[in-house]
């Protein structure tokens, strides 16, 4: 009897212990909803790895050398033949996206006139050519031979043939003309600047209040050769470095997005303008006597400042200089290419790469390079999708933008059209758009909360060329600051966007002090230059790709999103400490006080404190899926506190007042910065700094309000 | 033995259900986390039955007493006994909120000077004192006597002491002056003006152009008091009509908010002014002929027009009329009062409730007929919460503004320092101020996506003092229209803000013509008064209550946000067609092409149907709870997508391209209305109608972005 009990109690345990084991695993697993273990997911670390072991060089190399058969300036054929190579790619039903479109959108563009090229003569008094400016850059490759190169011009420039003695006006900029016309009457001058220093459009519209009536725009070999000019030996295709017939062409347009649309009537510049190369530089043969040591450049003469005009013993005595510019403007429509990866489980939240697609001429780096990395990205990232290993839990777009040459159109027709979906959902935007200048080290910009990622990314990625040094090594060891709460740290840039980043692998600061790669916007920018002079093998362009696409990949993926709040108090900081060493003395004297601000700054830390630690004693991946969510949009939502559209009603397309661009060059906020330097120099302008520090003191609280406690 | 297996399978089929059992809810219901459920939860219908039934109306009419007992003008000490009353209110530990606290501001006021009070005389030449307007009112109760009663003034009017002949200048009206203009010479003058046609301060800026010197302001018997003057049996304290003494007080600062703040400096009306009461009203001894008929009002006489200055026979003929004002301003501190419950499930979406809390005397209808009411639904509120028998998934935050007389100045300060965590996280705003004009039809006025809650909400009361007629019924009755797709209902006014309701119990329009009750902002505005003419029994408040927290329920535990997008279209459905009647044909000549703002309205339509039918076809309790999270987002920022910085340029604080303000009074987009009407005035201001089309196009094809699929 007791046998049969213990058997009975035995055979009851064990079917109880089925029952319960039946029901646990049987029954009520089915009443936990699925979704419950995706919503908690995080970032998958060997994804990342498989992902940074397929970016394959070889690929972006014909990657590259597809997108730059031929030129592909906005709207032309060849850059319909770019839309097209995109699509297909995008829509490969093995390796392409969940979607890809093309969105037309109208702009207003600027030509020069194949049948009537702009010219730029020396002409004598009795109308005599006494000589003529280069109309082409000489051709060394059958690249330059293609009857797409469009011919050097400053777009935008109005057509026109003035005509009037010759000066040189150094860089362009307010105080080059200034010095110039307390000893020169420049009324009727045509100028001749060279890059640097002021905008494009700015050079002719800081010379058109002094009468000055063409103005003519160069590179000094200087600023871009390291002094090197002759092309025997010196330039490509030698060497990296510009040939002496090289024009850096560009758009004169000093705003962004298309002057079509409702916030930009056409507004052209003050004269008119056109670019020509090195030959012109008879500089000493300018009258006057010798210009300023920081106006002369590298050609083998002394600049000389004055005139007007051509002196004495010069062929050129007494010969205007006159300019023929046939340019016109025309309606034409410009497409960005548009490809998106669903997101698994917060689909309305977006992670954004872009590029722009037109290039001036063949734009091998500017831009193809970063299209090149663009669809190695896709590539990879569209496999695993396809083959179903892979769905990122936030939505990433990408973005192929057309007409950025003639000022970020396409881009800003994106956003503008989109504002308020994309201002509401956009976690980031990552633009790689010249991936690679040289084979060296990284560069980022971006605000400070995402450093920590890209430094994250960055360690991951082999630098190219060396062993065991990582791409942040090599950066850190090139560019870093000193930061009081993370140490020695390599140095990211700011840009003058919200969550924003951008990208490139540029040259060694010991290598060339070119503030820019010879061959940008120039006829010898092409596969040819980039595979030789840039980056034989590709390998700078697969660790760029390697980088950005972990960055993107953590952003899309993470459950917390990466954007680190104490990092921005800590810039804020900076910039506050900036602004009371600068400007504290002076405000003092006139009755501005400066503590709101600190008390801003000093609550916006002390919220980051708080939010991170909030963050650091949460289980995320056990709590409610709302929590998350709330957590991620006081991260993400942050930046755009900053954002004032009242704050710069001067400046089109500025709203951020800790990014916005500033003239007055110092490392702290840029509209009390500019409105400060303003009062300096006229005194009722005072209340515009009172003004500057109580939208910075709001927008810094605000910024700090969305970090606390939601409620 | 069959036997005994029988009994070991019963037993083990027993055992084995025990084991599931305990394995399904036992062990296995912790493994689906607790949260699951509560995310999905909904408006629970019993306990808004549970709320209806509790909100109780002589504890609104107690409120009412208590908040009444002084006068209670911003930053007085009456006012600062208003808010300590909030306060233990709602830290009440069995019916109080969460939290509450108080928000110090300082402010920029204007007062008289009690010392000196302000005077209105009639002098002749010689400069004798022929008349002397009254200071005060006139006491009928011990209410006025009180000497907290602060003079009749107009706010912010500049102190001074002009002098000159008296002109009747109708509502103050720029046509008002120009037709008076034609015949007189108004410089040196004093103008009378009446109440309504002309916003307070609009009357004196529109004098300034044509050298008024000063503004007298009266309350016409025809606008407000149904033309019955006498103080015998006619008015207060026989009546509800405001006595011969009344005078409405006001501020005459055109603005929002305070006017030390960033944005907006100190602006002072165009010239003097004063409030004056009836007793001045020697039309008819004025100068002149007899005014054209919409100028004349109800007293007894011949409303004269021209002079300037009293007519022979008069006995005040060639005298001048003396403005005294001492007014004076004063920053001082005013506070917000606020209260939370904090939010379930969603702590970070806010639904607000509001009133302003300083009246100008006594403030009984307002504004403490709305405080009365908030008061009962935080008391009913507050306990369920205290109870632990209710917390809404999102939080509600309650505000009690100061300093709203003088300008809306409490809420408008509150919204500059929280604006982006503000515009980022809430569902609506629910303002409940003159809660009842009257015992009889509901007025609400609110964004069309609102309405239907609106409706639901106004079915589940019963109207005050009728058998078997919900509020609705009542209101259906007295103002209504028909909708394409719904029918006949109700009519829901306009504001010009985004997500916010606005509720109260007004007059039926049979009644009266009165513009509003007859003692708003006079002394009479009582407890006395409330209780006796405007809402014996206070079963009109009890109305209220029940149906704006009906709505705050509502809006704070809805599972899906209860928000309509299809009703947004058929408003601006309606917009469009009356733009195009108006408009079009007129544009059309001026080849600006209305199709764009045609093809927006029509996405936003198609857009609107589409979020419908995914809402619709979803099974939304068994959704992630992202899924939820995510239309609900698309529903609450629809409404910001409507927000242009930039539209408005020369309206402060109006932002809204659909709810602006405007002067043209037409029923379309207010933008393009009042640049219509410019345009047809001004030739060049046709662009600016081109502007604001482009401007309604993309906000509206923002609009509809945000309400289509995500990605």
């Amino acid at each position: 009897m007791i046998k049969q009990v213990l058997i009975g109690v035995l055979c009851g345990a064990a079917v109880l212990t089925a029952g319960i084991l039946i029901g646990h695993f049987g029954i009520t697993m089915s009443s936990a909803p699925s979704w419950v273990k995706d919503v908690a997911k995080d970032v998958d670390e060997s994804l990342i790895e498989k992902f940074l072991s397929e970016v394959d060089n070889i690929q972006i190399q014909e990657n590259l050398r597809s997108l730059t058969k031929v030129p592909h300036m906005a709207t032309t054929a060849g850059d319909e033949q770019t839309v097209q190579l995109m699509l297909k790619r995008w829509q490969d039903p093995e390796t392409g996206l969940d979607q890809a479109w093309r969105e037309e959108f109208m702009v207003y563009l600027s030509f020069p006139d194949p049948k009537k090229p702009n010219k730029v003569t020396v002409v004598s008094p009795s109308d005599e050519v006494l000589y003529t400016a280069r109309e082409k850059e000489k051709t060394y490759t059958s690249d330059q031979d293609d009857p797409e190169v469009v011919q050097p011009y400053a777009a935008y420039s109005p057509a026109g043939h003035p005509k009037g003695k010759l000066v040189y006006a150094n860089q362009g900029k307010p105080s080059d003309y200034q010095l110039l016309n307390n000893t020169v009457d420049l009324r009727g001058t045509i100028a001749i600047t060279r890059y640097g220093g002021a905008g494009r459009g700015a050079k002719a519209i800081n010379a058109a209040p002094y009468g000055v009536i063409g103005v003519l725009v160069y590179t000094d070999p200087l600023d871009i050769n390291d002094g090197l000019m002759s092309d025997i030996n010196e330039t490509y295709p030698h060497s990296w470095y510009m040939p002496p017939s090289g024009v850096e062409r560009g758009s004169f347009n000093g705003q962004f997005g298309d002057m079509l649309t409702p916030y930009l009537a056409p507004k052209m510049v003050g004269c008119k303008l056109i670019l020509t190369c090195f030959s012109i530089g008879h500089f000493s043969e300018l009258g006057g006597k010798a210009a300023p040591a920081q106006w002369q450049g590298a050609f083998n003469c002394t600049y000389n400042f004055g005139g007007p005009g051509f002196q004495n013993p010069s062929a050129f005595n007494n010969s205007d200089v006159k300019l023929d510019i046939f340019n016109y403007e025309e309606k034409k429509n410009s497409s960005n290419v548009m490809g998106v990866i669903k997101g698994s489980v917060e689909p309305d939240r977006y992670v954004i790469y872009g590029n722009h697609r037109d290039s001036w001429v063949h734009g091998a780096i500017d831009p193809s390079s970063g299209t090149s990395v663009m669809l190695e990205l896709t590539r990879v990232l569209g496999k695993m999708v396809k083959q179903g290993k892979w769905r990122p839990r936030r939505s990433i777009i990408f973005g192929s933008w057309g007409a950025e040459e003639f000022g970020l159109i396409g881009s800003a027709e994106y956003t503008e059209q989109y504002f308020t979906k994309l201002s509401e959902r956009t976690v980031a935007y990552i633009n790689v758009d010249i991936a690679v200048f040289a084979n060296a080290t990284l560069r980022a910009s971006g605000m400070p909360s995402l450093q920590k990622i890209i430094f994250k990314a960055a360690k991951q990625v082999d630098a190219p060329g060396l062993d065991s040094t990582s791409v942040y090594d090599n950066w850190i060891q090139y560019s870093n600051r000193t930061s009081q709460a993370n140490g020695l740290i390599p140095n990211v840039g700011y840009l003058s966007g919200a969550g924003i980043i951008d990208f490139c692998l540029m040259t060694m600061w010991s290598k060339t002090n070119a503030r820019i790669y010879p061959a940008y916007h120039t006829a010898y920018d092409t596969f040819d230059y980039a595979s030789k002079f840039i980056d034989p093998g590709f390998v700078s362009h697969q660790a760029i790709a390697r980088t950005a696409g972990n960055v993107l990949i953590r952003l899309a993926d993470s459950l917390l999103v990466p954007l680190n709040c104490s990092d921005y108090a800590e810039t804020l900081e900076d910039y506050l400490n900036t602004a009371v060493t600068l400007y504290q003395h002076q405000l003092q004297e006139r009755n501005i006080s400066m503590e709101p601000l600190k008390r801003a700054v000093a609550s916006f830390r002390s919220a980051a404190t708080h939010l991170d630690q909030v963050i650091r004693s949460s289980d995320l991946a056990n709590e409610t899926p709302l929590t998350v969510r709330r957590i991620n949009d006081q991260l993400m939502l942050l930046d755009r506190a900053f954002l004032d559209p009242l704050a710069f009603p001067d400046k089109y397309a500025y709203r951020h007042v800790i990014w916005a661009s500033s003239s007055a060059g110092k490392p702290t906020f840029p509209g009390l910065a500019d409105a400060f330097a303003n009062a300096e120099s006229q005194s009722s302008a005072w209340d515009k700094v009172h003004y500057h520090l109580s939208v910075l003191s709001q927008a810094i609280e605000g910024a700090a309000h969305t970090l606390g406690d939601v409620i």
